[in-house]
Formats: C-alpha cells, sequence, structure tokens
C-alpha cells in the first residue's frame, strides 16, 4: 500500500462540478485499513435510474449478486462502497452481510433495500463486518455534499496509486448535462470487467433501459478493452446512474434518440478516460502499451489476438526490459488461435517499423526502436494483412513490482 | 544464462544406458553461445520410425513446417538440433536456411533431405546462419557415440538451468526395450507444446501409425498438462523415434496391439519425468505447483479450470509469496466460464482444507498451511462438487526472477 504513485499517473485532476441530484460522502469505517477512508455513499434523488455491467464470473461477490438481483428495477435511490474487504466468496455470511448493510442503508436513506446499490472490493475470502457500517451510514446521510468526488475516488481504492477521475458536459436539446465517473483498479484486470469499480453519474434524464444500452456500447472499447493481467474479479462492477435532474432535461427514452449524439461522445469519453487511468495504475505498471491490430478477418478477431498479445507475459516483461522484442508479439499472434499468415505480418513499435512480410525489416534502425522503447508510452501496431478487421487494447508492462505487490498483498 | 540452477532440480540424473540404433554427437558451432555445445546430431539406423506432435501456433517456425512436411513419410535417419536461434519467423531466409541444413545433413549421413529432422530454440526473428553447420555435420558424423544423452540435453539448453534427460525399459514380447528421452524448457511454456523440444528415442520395432497414436495418447497428460506462462512458442516439437534394433524385438504395427501394455507405461513414464522437469524448471521458478481439479462436468472441463488456476498471475504470485490466497483460486475458477458453483467449491493447499462448501473453512489453522506453503513442492486441490471430471496440471510460481530473466532476455 506504500507504494509509490504510478510514473503514468495524470499530472493533475479535472475540476469535478456538481452533478444535480447527487450527494457524496465518505467515512472511516476500520474495515481493513487504518487511517484512510474505506467506505462511500452517494445519495440519488428519488427517479434515478440506474444500469449496470458486472463481472461474468461464475464465482461472483455476493454484492455482485445484490446488483444482479437489483438492477431489474432500475431504480437507485443509494451506492454504498467499501475497500479493504471484497465480500466474495463468504458463503451465507457473504449474502447475510450485504442484506444487512442494504437494510442499514435504506433505513437512513429512507428507501426500499432494493434501491440501494452495493460494491466491495479487497481481500477474497474474508467475512465482512457489516456492523462496522452500523451507525456510520445514518451519519453520512447527514454529511452529503456535491463537491467531494475526488475524496469519493480516494475512499475506493485498494492497491490503486492515485485515485481515477473523469468528466464531461454535452447538450441534450438545449440543457446542458454533466457526467462524471470515478473508478479504482488496479490488479485482476482483464476484459469482461475485472476487479474494477466504476461508477458514473449522470444528471441527465434516461430511462434505465436506455441507460442500460448506452453502457454496453460504451465498455466494449472501454472498460473491456483493458487488460492488466488476464484475471477476471469475481467483484467487478460498472454503474451508472443518471438523476434526471438538470434543469428542463428533455427525457430519454430511448438509446437511439438523435438527441443523445453529444451526449453519447460524452459519456464514451468518460468511460475511455476512467479505464485508460485503470491501465496507467496496473499493478507495478511503468509503461502504458496501446496494441493495435488491424488488417484482421473481423473486429472480433482483432480484439482476440490484441488481447492474445497483451496478456502474454513475454511481450509485457519485454516492454518492462524495454525491448522491442516482436519475435514474441508472433508468438503471441500465432497462439492466439485466429486467422494469421505469417508471411502477411507487419509490426510497428512507437511508429517505426520492425518486421514486414514475415522477417525483420531491413530499414530499421536499432538505436531509433530503443528510444521508442525508453518512453512511457508505447503504441504496438501489427498489421495482419488479411481483411478490414482492427481494434485496440490498453495494458501495461509485466514489472517485478507487480509480483511484489501480489505475492505480498495479502500476509 | 548465469542463473542458478533450479531449487527444484532433480538431485541426480538416471544413467542413461544405450539406444540400439542411436548414435549422438554433439559440437559448438557459435550460433549464439559462446564455450558452450549448441547442435546435436542424433543419427538413426535405416528403418526407423518417427512420430511427432508440433506446436499449433499459426505462426510456426521454419523448423516446424520442415518437420510438418517430412513426417507423414514416417522415416527417419538424423535428428539436427541447435540452440541460440529459433530460426522462427525468418520469412524466406528461414526456409532457406532449414533447406540447407538438412541438404548438409542428408549429405553427411548418406540419405534423402526429408529424412532429416530438423529443431531449433533460442531467439526469434533473427537470421539463422546455416553455414554455421558446414563442415561441422561431417565431423559430427564421424564423432557419433551411444553414450552421450547428457551431453545432447545439455546442448540443447536455453535458458534452462539444468539438462533433462528420462530413460525406462519394459519388455514387448520377450525382447527388453529402452526408451531414452530429453527435453528442454523453460519459458514460453504452455499447453499444445510450447517452447519446448523433446525428443524420445526406442529400441522398439514400431510402425510410424502406432507410434505415433502412442505419442498423442501419452502427450495428453504429460507435455499438454504442463504450463509456465501461458505462452505457447512458435517452435514447440515432440518428436518420437523407433529404431527397431533391438535384439529379436516383435514389430509392433497397431498402437492397440497387447504386447504394447508395459511399453506404453514405460514411454508414458519418461514423458511424464521430462514435462516435469520442464515445469522444475519454469524460469525463475521456486515452487513446484501441480493442480488438482476433481468433481467437474467432465475432464475436459476439469482441464479448463485447472489451466485457468495455472496460469493465473495472481495465483502463481500468491505461491512465490508462500501465500495460502485461496480467495485467488475461487477468482480462477470463476473466471474459467467452465460450470462451476460457488457454494459447493472446496480448496486443499497440501492436503490441508482451506475453503469449504463457498466459505473459508473454520477448522483450518493458518500455521499448517503456512508450513505446507513454505515447502518446494506443493499441491492445490479444487473440488467442485458437480460431477466426476477430474484433471492435473504441472506448474510453477510467478517470480520477480521469471521477469528478470524475460527482460534481459534478447538484449
Amino acid at each position: 500500500m506504500s507504494t509509490p504513485i504510478s510514473p503514468l499517473a495524470p499530472t493533475s485532476y479535472p475540476d469535478m462540478p456538481p452533478i444535480a441530484g447527487v450527494r457524496l460522502a465518505t467515512a472511516a469505517a476500520g474495515i481493513r485499513y487504518k487511517g484512510r477512508t474505506d467506505v462511500l455513499l452517494a445519495l440519488l434523488d428519488p427517479g434515478t435510474a440506474v444500469a449496470g455491467v458486472l463481472t461474468k464470473s461464475k464465482c461472483p461477490s455476493a454484492p455482485v449478486e445484490w446488483c444482479q438481483e437489483n438492477l431489474p428495477g432500475g431504480q437507485a435511490r443509494a451506492l454504498v462502497v467499501n475497500s479493504g474487504n471484497a465480500n466474495a466468496f463468504t458463503g451465507k455470511t457473504g449474502r447475510a452481510a450485504t442484506a444487512f448493510t442494504a437494510k442499514l442503508a435504506s433505513r437512513a436513506v429512507g428507501c426500499k433495500p432494493g434501491d440501494i446499490f452495493l460494491a466491495s472490493t479487497g481481500v477474497i475470502g474474508e467475512p465482512l463486518n457489516a456492523n462496522a457500517f452500523d451507525g456510520v451510514l445514518d451519519r453520512m446521510v447527514g454529511e452529503a455534499k456535491d463537491d467531494l468526488w475526488l475524496d469519493a475516488a480516494k475512499a475506493i481504492m485498494t492497491t490503486d496509486t492515485f485515485p481515477k477521475v473523469a468528466t464531461a458536459q454535452a447538450k441534450i436539446g438545449k440543457s446542458l448535462v454533466t457526467i462524471n465517473g470515478i473508478a479504482k483498479g488496479a490488479g485482476m484486470i482483464a476484459p469482461d470487467m475485472a476487479t474494477m469499480l466504476s461508477f458514473v453519474f449522470t444528471d441527465a434524464a434516461i430511462a434505465p433501459a436506455a441507460l442500460r444500452s448506452l453502457l454496453r456500447e460504451a465498455v466494449t472499447d472501454t472498460f473491456n478493452a483493458v487488460t492488466i493481467d488476464g484475471d477476471t474479479s469475481t467483484s467487478d462492477t460498472l454503474l451508472a446512474f443518471a438523476t434526471g435532474a438538470a434543469k428542463n432535461t428533455p427525457r430519454i427514452a430511448r438509446a437511439g434518440d438523435p438527441k443523445l449524439k453529444a451526449f453519447r461522445k460524452a459519456f464514451f469519453a468518460v468511460l475511455a478516460s476512467l479505464s485508460e487511468q485503470v491501465a496507467r495504475d496496473g499493478e507495478g505498471a511503468r509503461k502504458l502499451v496501446e496494441v493495435i491490430v488491424e488488417g484482421a478477418t473481423s473486429k472480433m478477431s482483432a480484439r482476440r489476438i490484441a488481447m492474445s498479445i497483451a496478456n502474454s507475459p513475454l511481450v509485457k516483461t519485454a516492454f518492462a526490459g524495454e525491448d522491442a522484442n516482436w519475435g514474441r508479439v508472433v508468438m503471441a499472434v500465432g497462439k492466439a488461435g485466429e486467422p494469421a499468415d505469417r508471411d502477411k505480418l507487419s509490426i510497428w513499435f512507437g511508429g517505426i517499423r520492425v518486421a514486414h512480410k514475415g522477417a525483420r525489416d531491413p530499414a530499421y534502425d536499432e538505436a531509433e526502436v530503443s528510444a521508442v522503447m525508453k518512453k512511457p508510452e508505447i503504441t504496438l501496431k501489427v498489421a495482419l494483412g488479411l481483411g478490414k478487421g482492427r481494434d485496440r487494447v490498453l495494458t501495461c508492462d509485466l514489472t517485478k513490482e507487480y509480483v511484489a505487490i501480489n505475492g505480498d498483498y495479502r500476509s
């Protein structure tokens, strides 16, 4: 936890404007950490729509199951998040803990337990003592304010080295609406929502079904296109809340509504920023690596090849060693199981072509490539020369620090 | 290359008896390494049958393609292996280098180029200078002896920290036959034959088709049940040679022949020993980890879950940290995508049950489990409680040394 801040961290945080209909509070309930906040409460005005994307793990955490049960209702009045304990693989005790937390929160807020959304992150398999929330949540309801976005992002951190926030504004009709998001990483990050929590709030008025469509659409090329270590967590949760409290904002029923054009772009930008920050804060990361695959037989095929490259320990350690080892890239293309023709393959590091048509590019300059590999942000492009499928994923390098962080995390 | 010997290395090597019909020679051709051998020649008597299992990579190396083309013939007169350069992703130059090597060897041996089998291991993407073999192979033919098995295993090493040999004997009818094998690892090891070369020789008389069946049968639960880092190499090659030169040995035409009962067991034992040695010499490995999954809906499902566990960086770093982090095991079960019911799951480290029916086993003693985790060899068992599917894979931990070895390998 005393890891220094990632060298890939943003140098400043954006000003996070208030979101009409959202108030925030954080508290130190002492769930696992000492001397820091570990609970976030987001209070939502009545009528807030909610949509979510949850982990595909077959062994999800108790709070993920709670969200699964309550998302179909489409309505939310509060979000309670704790860090330090994931309440995952905790059996009946775990289910009881989520039910008890929701009950405490619903009592404090004055709503049904089913309107409370829950997320937990941290160690797996330890019972979560939900009594820690007793009294704390009541006090938080009284203290909640509209300008605590950075504090909110800090309260949900685990091995993250910096808080992750993003904001954007867009017009829906004549109404200016705001979108604020927060997220936490930082290990166990893989497609299909790894150990990653993210919460996005807007004062736009968007019906639950439309919000769900927008969210699923945006997640494909943002959070689902980021991988740190290929490990999918039991706890991944991305929730979007639309309070509808912006002044005179039109009520949107369908995701296809043309009035959403600018909003859709802004919403995507917030998710893209948050997910990129997750990659920038990958455990032990020293390099942000953008993997672009083009010329594949389809976008899906390009995605699979990009993921095979981005998850390869040998490729990732080569980046850590600042070594433009395109031979390992070929290996990772080859093992993806997707159509590929070795003799049509070209590979670029930072815009410099190092391999062309199945062999080393005789023209490339080793010194120039070495300079690229020393940079903190590197683009690796692979052209397959087969079709028009293109995709992009973000990852980071695999360093000794990753091993150190994860070899010592629990003990 | 100056890595100390793996703490998991065997403490002694078996005496490797001669195999009638096989003679070996090694040489230092200076392909990449200085002051060590890097070429192996195995001379095989006329009539030797050959079978092979090769990498499934879509971007295989030139020697793999050469073997693919020549295996259907079923006959071999020599094997030439070099270490230091994998001749992979080397385009037309690479194909020319294999053809030239085979030509040189066939001339030295006195056979068709198609009877020469080739394998290369080492750096990818660098052209292999096959002129290095000129003269060397002729000399090797003259020097070949029947007692150089350990030298043969040494000549094919790359980042291996110890040579890998195994031997067994069995009766076919009244004839005692011998099986000797050698192998090299050590990174890029994953199912479906990763960067792994292994060559197994016997003086039994087994027809090519029968040898192929025996090999495919044995590889499933040996080499294909070992994973170091999930990275499948472009060069994986396992070849089996049967000279038929044992005295009065019956000629076997079918793998189903009941006379093969003892041989089949011995053959499996040699492959099992070699593949376990590969896991013991995984790059940076400090722990040999046996992952057993039982109670799955099928053997295939158990295999997929076992592989998901064995390839998880978070599970592997937990072993490196001597941490019985069964929460990460649950995560890896959950992400496998196979049928699993969290609330029926039980997990054992070294025979101690730490989780039972979806929660921490209240009875387990932390100190006892800590003692298990300090051992160099650890069995992790997962019971799913769904069916009768069972499988086992071998892996190792993920250490800072793995990152160091692979961050510095090429440069």
